[in-house]
């Protein structure tokens, strides 16, 4: 499938859609997941045109999963949770909803079912208090 | 918590446990999981000993995403699936159950439910073809 600019990530890239912004640089960008599955719930995109990882460069993909770790290392330091899920969806039937290619980092605070995009839409101001939070704890 | 040298990946690593290896270069290692959630799912581990993602350093981090992507691209023009799913769980909390890092390359066929490890093992023999299929598939 060619690649959709009009996808709600490749509107946020363009700055035209607001996002709750984690992490910024040359090559990526984090932001909320504004129907987060848990307190925390973020995702990683590279600023590259990719619908999945079989489209995305090798050095695009590095520089995703190098901002990926940082996220994550600042969301276990935020939020302290028990673990964290890192995901990448491929194919409407894996479970892709937006498709411009996105890590997932998700904290897990508790044992459970799961599932991606099953939760509702989150209060911005919540997800701007949780961005503030992580980016206060991104390491170097 | 500190790494348990005695966990399986480990003891695939120095040959002391069997493996259907689909890849392996200098830094990594793939093999199919023994406890397929579908059909040519497969395990890329990073050499160096890591629980999570959070102790791998970025060079490892990044050669096993890079020989992630590598299956990824084998599996799909092995099997043909509609979607593929990559997963990397750190904490049993989040579902991880061999405490040395790895990412999941799942191929998904069908809409439907899915889990981690919610699958009994699988054929020696079925599991020793899908990895013939998907290391002919692999990319240069």
């Amino acid at each position: 499938m060619a690649y959709d600019r009009d996808n709600p990530f490749a509107k946020i890239l363009r700055g035209e859609l607001p996002a709750h912004k984690v992490l910024e640089d040359d090559h990526t960008l984090a932001f909320m997941d504004i129907m987060p599955q848990t307190r925390g719930h973020t995702l990683v995109i590279p600023k590259a045109e990719a619908e999945t990882i079989f489209e995305l460069d090798p050095q695009a993909l590095t520089a995703t999963v190098l901002s990926t770790r940082r996220v994550a290392l600042g969301v276990r330091a935020a939020f302290k949770p028990a673990g964290m899920m890192i995901g990448q969806l491929n194919g409407a039937l894996a479970g892709q909803t937006v498709f411009h290619l996105h890590f997932h980092v998700i904290p897990r605070y508790e044992q459970g079912g799961f599932q991606f995009h099953g939760q509702p839409l989150a209060d911005p101001e919540l997800l701007a208090e949780h961005a503030a939070a992580i980016r206060a704890h991104l390491p170097a």
